[in-house]
C-alpha cells in the first residue's frame, strides 16, 4: 500500500459534512485497505470557525474556502455546502487545482451538470454525485453502471423523504395537508421554509439527473414539469382509497413509446396499493427502474439524513481516491443519445378527476361528450348524489396531458359543471 | 471514439449467452458510445456447434472453447457456461493470454473466487462478475463501491427465485411443498432436478460470495450453513399467519455484534409481513443491506432469466471494456478485514418451536424447565389440546443456534414430548 495518503478538502461542515469527517476518522484503516492508500483531511472550510467540531482539528478549519481549493496539494475536494454559489466557483477552481470533487449538490448538478462536466473533462479530473440523488441509496452507480450495457425505458420515484413523510401522515392517519406538514415540522422532517421540497423543486432536480443518466441525453432543470403536492387533500386520499390507490409524490422520467423523445416530470399521483413504491413509509426515498433487459428494479433506503448521505460521499471518494492511485477517471457525463426532451403536453397517462356537478339528468352525457370530443377515453364513471349538488368521478384510459389539459378546460366552460374538484394522474399500472 | 473494436469471445451460447449476443448486436451504436470503443463478437463457444443460433454468424462458432480463449486478440471473455469445469481452467487461460473475463458463474466463484482474483491480479485483469449474484439487480457493484466508505453489518436476502416462487405459492394457496414444486417445474420456474434450488445449495453460493464482499473477508462455500425449504409444511405456513409472518428461504451474511467474526448462512425463516422481503412475490429476488451509515437499503429485481442476467453481463463488459481501455482495473478481491467467520453454532437469532406433547398438567413446565437450563429465554407460549394429545408453540427470545440445539436435543428426551414438529428461525425484526 502506498504510504503517502491522499489529501481530501472537505467544504462544509454540516449534518453531512461533519458525518463525513467522523468517519473518514474512526474508519481511517478501513478507507485506506480500502483505497490502497490513506487518505487525510487535509482542510475543512466553514462558514463559523467559532462553533466547537469534536474531533475536528481546529487547525484544519479555515474560512477561506477558495485559498483550500488553490492549495494544489489536494487530491479530492468534498463538496457539501450545496446551493449554487459559492458551490459552483469552488468546484471549477479545484477542477483547475488539479483537485478531483465529490458532490453532494443537486441543485448544482441539476443547474450546471453540464458545464461542470466539461471541466472536470477538461482537466482529466472526475465528479462523482452518488448523494445528491435518493442520499445513501445507490443509484447514480447501478444506473450509469451496472445497466450501462441496457436500454432504460422508465425511472419511477419517491425521491423527496419530507413529502412521502407528509404524504404517508395524511394517508395513514386522514389528516389535511397542513396538520402533517405541521407534524413533519416538529419532528424535523420538514424545514421551517418547506418550499423546496412541498413545491416539488427538490424532486425535479433529482428528476433531472436521473434522466440525464438513464437516457444519455442532457436534461435541464427547466426541461422537467413540476407539480408541488400542497394541494393534495383529504378528500383525494379518500378517492385514491376507494380505487385501491395511495398518493406519492413521484419522480417520472421516461423514455416515449417511438424511443425518441424523453420526458421529466414531478406531481403527486395515484399508484395501486399492490406497486412496491406504494408501500414506501415515512422519510424513506424508493427508485423504480424500467429496463429492456433487466425489467423491473427496485432502489430503496433513506433519502436523506447525514449518515446515509455521507455513506455515499465516502462511496464516492473511495472510488475517486482509486481512480487518482490508479492515473485513470469513471465513466464521465454520456449525454450522446442526445434525445428531444418532450413537453409535459406530451406525456401520455391516466387521469382521475372529480367534478362537482349539478345533480339533474343528462349532465353525465355532457360530460362524456367533451372527453370524447378531446379523444380522452373514459374508463370509469362514478357519480354521487348529495343536496342537489353532485359529485362525478372520472378515471381515464392513458391520454397526453395535451388532450387532458383541453378536456379540462371544455369542462369548465359547461353550464352544469360547478367546478373541477381535484386532477390527479394515475400511475405505476 | 477509438475505431478499432473490442473483441469479446463468448463461452457458452444458452439462455444466457444468446441474450447477450443478441443485445451486442441490436444495441452497438450504444455500447460503443459508452465504452469510448466498438465492441465485437470475436468468437462463440459451443457445445452443439449444429444447433441454428438466431443472429450469430456461424462462421464465429466454435466448439474449442480452449483455442477461443488462447487466441491471444481476445480483449474480454464472458463466461456463461456454469459450473465448475471447464469454466475454471477457461478462465484462467483467458486471464494468461490477456483477456480479462466477465462470469455469471456463481458455483465457481464462491468456490475458488479466491483463486481466480489472485490470477486475475497476476495477470493485471479484470474479474467481474455481478451476474452471479441475483440476476439484473444491481449488488456487487453497490456493496463493493457505493458502500466502499461505509461499514456493512447485515445482508439479508432473498436470492433465489426457484424457492421464492415455491414458498409464495404454498403461502398464497395454502397448497403444501410438493403440490407447489409441481408447479413451478410445469412453469418453467423449476429444473427438472431441483435440488440445488430448494436444498439450497444457489443460494449458498450467493451467500459466500456476498458476505466475502460485504465483509472484506473471504468466506468459503463450505463456510455457509445450509438448509433446504423441502421440509417446510402447510402448517408451518399456518403457524406464520398465526405471528403475522411468511416463511421465505433467505440468505444472511451477519457480522456479530462485537465485530469480530461473521457469519453466513441459508435456511427458511420467518419474517415479519411488514417487513419489506416478506412482499417479494414469484420469482423474483430482493436483498436488504444494513451498514452502519446508509442504515437500511433494499435491491429489489428479477433474480435469474436470459435478459436479466444479460443485462448484468453486459454492465460488467461495459465497465471491463472501459477499463481496458484506459488502461486500469476495477477493484479487486478485497480480503483484508479477514475476520474469523464463525459456524451456525454462534448465530444468535430467534426461533419459532412446534412441540407435539401429552395433554396433561405440568408438560408446560417441564418444557420451559429445559429451555431455562439450556439459557434460552422464552418469549410466547401457546398450548392447543385436541384428543388427548395437545401441540405447544414456543416462540424464543434471542439465542444462540447452539443452545437452541442443545434445548430441542434434551426436549426430545422428555418422555411427555412426543416429538419436535418444526423448528424455524424468525428473522427480520
Amino acid at each position: 500500500m502506498r504510504t503517502r495518503p491522499l489529501k481530501v478538502a472537505l467544504l462544509g461542515c454540516g449534518v453531512v459534512g461533519s458525518e463525513v469527517a467522523r468517519i473518514m476518522t474512526t474508519h481511517a484503516d478501513d478507507l485506506a485497505a480500502r483505497i490502497g492508500a490513506p487518505v487525510e483531511l487535509a482542510g475543512v472550510a466553514v462558514r463559523r470557525p467559532s462553533k466547537v467540531r469534536e474531533g475536528i482539528d481546529p487547525a484544519l478549519v479555515t474560512t477561506d474556502a477558495t485559498a483550500l481549493v488553490k492549495r494544489g496539494d489536494i487530491d479530492v475536494v468534498v463538496e457539501v455546502i450545496g446551493g449554487i454559489e459559492p458551490a459552483r466557483t469552488l468546484i471549477t477552481t479545484a477542477f483547475e487545482h488539479g483537485a478531483s470533487v465529490v458532490s453532494a449538490n443537486k441543485a448544482l448538478l441539476a443547474q450546471d451538470g453540464a458545464a461542470l462536466h466539461a471541466a472536470a473533462g477538461q482537466h482529466g479530473k472526475d465528479l462523482y454525485y452518488e448523494a445528491a440523488v435518493a442520499g445513501a441509496i445507490p443509484l447514480i452507480r447501478p444506473l450509469r453502471e451496472s445497466l450501462a450495457g441496457d436500454k432504460v425505458n422508465r425511472v419511477l420515484g419517491i425521491v423527496n423523504g419530507t413529502t412521502n413523510f407528509i404524504l404517508d401522515k395524511m394517508d395513514s392517519t386522514g389528516a389535511g395537508y397542513q396538520e402533517a406538514l405541521d407534524e413533519a415540522t416538529a419532528l424535523g422532517y420538514a424545514e421551517a421554509d418547506p418550499t423546496a421540497d412541498v413545491e416539488g423543486f427538490d424532486a425535479a432536480a433529482k428528476a433531472a439527473i436521473l434522466a440525464g443518466i438513464a437516457f444519455h441525453t442532457r436534461v435541464r432543470l427547466d426541461d422537467v414539469y413540476r407539480e408541488g403536492m400542497t394541494e393534495v387533500t383529504a378528500a383525494d386520499f379518500r378517492s385514491a382509497t376507494e380505487m385501491g390507490c395511495t398518493i406519492k409524490l413521484l419522480a417520472i422520467c421516461e423514455r416515449a413509446r417511438d424511443g425518441a423523445s424523453v420526458t421529466a416530470r414531478v406531481h403527486p399521483a395515484m399508484i395501486p396499493l399492490s406497486h412496491p413504491l406504494a408501500s414506501v413509509r415515512g422519510a424513506y426515498n424508493a427508485v423504480f427502474v424500467e429496463s429492456d433487459a433487466a425489467g423491473q428494479l427496485m432502489f430503496y433506503g433513506p433519502g436523506a439524513g447525514g449518515s446515509p448521505t455521507a455513506s455515499a460521499v465516502l462511496g464516492d471518494l473511495v472510488a475517486v481516491c482509486r481512480n487518482r492511485l490508479n492515473g485513470t477517471t469513471g465513466p464521465g457525463e454520456s449525454a450522446y443519445a442526445d434525445l428531444t426532451v418532450s413537453s409535459m403536453g406530451e406525456v401520455v397517462t391516466r387521469y382521475h378527476i372529480s367534478l362537482d356537478v349539478a345533480d339533474k339528468p343528462g349532465v353525465l352525457a355532457q360530460v362524456a361528450t367533451v372527453f370524447a370530443e378531446h379523444g380522452v377515453s373514459i374508463d370509469t364513471v362514478r357519480q354521487q348524489g348529495k343536496d342537489g349538488e353532485a359529485s362525478l368521478v372520472v378515471v381515464t384510459h392513458r391520454a397526453s396531458d395535451a388532450s387532458l389539459t383541453g378536456t379540462v378546460e371544455a369542462l369548465r366552460k359547461l353550464d352544469t359543471v360547478r367546478g373541477v374538484a381535484s386532477i390527479m394522474r394515475v400511475e405505476g399500472e
